[in-house]
C-alpha cells in the first residue's frame, strides 16, 4: 500500500519535471547529442583517410599483407568505437521511443559491431601469419584479447536476455532486471577496454610505420594519427558527461533505477 | 508536505534495507575491496620491480638521462593509478567513517598524487630536452596532456568547493551538491585517461626499449610489460563493478541521488 502511494507521487513528480524542461536544457541535449554523433562517424572517417592517403589503401591477397593490415584498425575503429559507442547512446538518444525499439536498435548496432570485429581480428592473425610474426607479444594484443572476449560474453548474455524476453516476458522480468546494471557496467568496461586498445594499437603502428626518429619529427602521418586517438579520447568525454547526466536518460528507467536503489 | 512524507517512507525503507544487509552481500564487498587493495598496490610494486630488474633504477643526473627517465613511468603510475585509485574508491570503500572524514582523506590522496604527478612529468620533459628529442609529439603525451589538465581542473574545481565548505557550509550546499555529478564524472574520466596514458606509453617503452623483434618475440620484459598493463585493465574492471554497485554507496549518499532524480 505505501509502496503504491510513494509511486503515485514520484510519476506526479516526473510529470511536473518534464513539464519544467526548458528550451536550456533541450539545447544542451541537441548539442551534445550532435557533437557525439560527429565525433563518432568522424573517427571512422578520419582513418579510412589516413588509410587511403598514408598507407596504400585495402587488399587481402598474398602478395599485399600491408594493405590486408589495413583492414584491421579500420574494422576495429568502425566496430569498437562508430557502432559501439552509437549503441552504447541510443539509450540516451531515443528518449521517445518505446523501449523495445530502443533495445532493436541496440541490438542491430551490436550486429553491424560482430563482423566488423571478428573480420577485423582475422586481418591482423593472418597478417601475422603470412609474416611469420609471433601472435599475441604485445599489450596491445592483450587488451584486445580482454575487450573481445567481453564483447562475445556481452553478446551472449543480451542475447540470452532477449530470448527469455520472447519466451515468458512477465516471469522473467525481475531476472532480466536485475541482469540489466552488470550488462551495462560491463558494457561501458567493454567500450573503454575498446578505446584503450585502439589508442595502444595506434601507438604501435605510428612507430613501426614512422619509425621513431620521423614520428618525434611531427610529420604530418603522425599528426593524423594522433588526431585519431585524440577524437577517440574526446568521445570518450562526450560518453561519460552523458552518461552522467540522469536527466538524459528516459523517465521510464530513471524511474526504474530509482525503485531499485530505494527498495533494492 | 507531500515532499516531506514522501522522504519519510524513504528512509523506513532504508533501514529494514540495512538490516536484511546478509553475510554474502558483505563477503563480495570485502572481497572486491581486498582485491582492488591488492591491484592498486600491485601495480607501483611490480612497475618498480621492473625498473630495478630491467631498466637499471633510478637517476637524476646530467650523464644518466636513461634513469631519469625511469622515474616518469614509476611516478605517474603511483600518481595516476595507486593513488587516484584509492581515491576514487574510498566513497565507497569506507562506507562508516562520517563523510568530512572521507572527504579529508580523498582530498589527502590527492594532494600525495599532486607531486608524483608534476615530478614525473618534469623527469621526461628533462629527459627529452637533455636527449635533444622533440616536446609533445606522440599520441601517449597528447594523450597525457589532456589527463594532467582534466586533474589539475578537478583539483581547482574540489578545492574551491571545500574552500565554499568552510566559508559558508549551508549557504553553499546547494550549489556543492550540483557540482557533485560532474565532478564525479570527470573523476571517472581523468581516471580512465590517466590509465589510457600509462598503456599507451607501456607500449612505446616496449618497443622503444626491446625494439620490435624482441618484444615480437616474447621476452620476459615484455611480458613484464604487458603485465604491468592487464594490471591497469583489471583495475579499471574493478573500479567499474564497485561503481556499478548501488549498495556499495554508502546510504546517505545513495539517499541524496535518488532525491536529485525524483526532484531534479
Ligand atoms: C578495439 C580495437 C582493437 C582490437 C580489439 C585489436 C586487437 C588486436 C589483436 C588481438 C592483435 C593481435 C593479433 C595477433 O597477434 O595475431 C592486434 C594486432 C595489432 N593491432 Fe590491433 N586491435 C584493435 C585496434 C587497432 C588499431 C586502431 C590499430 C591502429 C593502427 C591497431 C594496430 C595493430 C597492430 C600494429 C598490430 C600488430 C602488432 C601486435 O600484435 O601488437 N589495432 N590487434
Ligand atoms: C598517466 C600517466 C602518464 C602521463 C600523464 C604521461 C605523460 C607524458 C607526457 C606529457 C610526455 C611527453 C613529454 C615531452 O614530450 O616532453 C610523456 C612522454 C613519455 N612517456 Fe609518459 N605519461 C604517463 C605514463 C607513462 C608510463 C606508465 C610510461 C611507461 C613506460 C610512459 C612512457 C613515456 C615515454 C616512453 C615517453 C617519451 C616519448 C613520448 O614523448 O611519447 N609514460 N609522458
Amino acid at each position: 500500500m505505501a509502496r503504491g502511494k510513494n509511486q503515485n507521487q514520484r510519476s506526479r513528480s516526473y510529470d511536473s519535471d518534464d513539464h519544467e524542461r526548458g528550451a536550456c536544457e533541450w539545447c544542451e541535449y541537441a548539442l551534445v547529442i550532435t557533437l557525439a554523433t560527429v565525433l563518432l562517424i568522424g573517427v571512422s572517417a578520419l582513418t579510412i583517410f589516413w588509410v587511403f592517403y598514408y598507407r596504400g589503401g585495402y587488399a587481402w591477397a598474398d602478395d599485399t599483407p600491408d594493405k590486408q593490415f589495413n583492414l584491421h584498425p579500420t574494422l576495429m575503429v568502425a566496430g569498437f568505437v562508430t557502432f559501439c559507442g552509437f549503441s552504447v547512446l541510443l539509450y540516451r538518444i531515443c528518449r521517445c521511443f518505446r523501449r523495445i525499439y530502443v533495445k532493436l536498435l541496440h541490438a542491430i548496432f551490436h550486429a553491424l559491431a560482430f563482423p566488423c570485429i571478428v573480420i577485423g581480428f582475422l586481418a591482423v592473425l593472418d597478417y601475422h601469419n603470412k609474416k611469420g610474426i609471433n601472435n599475441f607479444y604485445s599489450l596491445h594484443s592483450w587488451i584486445g584479447f580482454v575487450a573481445m572476449g567481453l564483447f562475445g560474453l556481452q553478446y551472449a548474455v543480451g542475447f540470452f536476455s532477449f530470448l527469455l524476453l520472447l519466451i515468458c516476458n512477465k516471469g522473467t522480468a525481475g531476472f532480466r532486471a536485475s541482469l540489466v546494471p552488470i550488462h551495462a557496467a560491463f558494457g561501458i568496461l567493454t567500450f573503454v577496454l575498446g578505446v584503450a586498445a585502439c589508442l595502444t594499437g595506434l601507438t604501435e603502428k605510428a612507430i613501426f610505420a614512422l619509425g621513431a626518429d620521423r614520428y618525434s619529427g611531427l610529420v604530418d602521418e603522425g599528426i593524423i594519427i594522433n588526431a585519431i586517438g585524440v577524437s577517440m579520447v574526446a568521445i570518450l568525454g562526450v560518453v561519460m558527461y552523458i552518461l552522467s547526466r540522469e536527466k538524459f536518460r528516459p523517465a521510464e528507467a530513471r524511474e526504474r533505477l530509482t525503485r531499485t536503489s530505494v527498495d533494492l
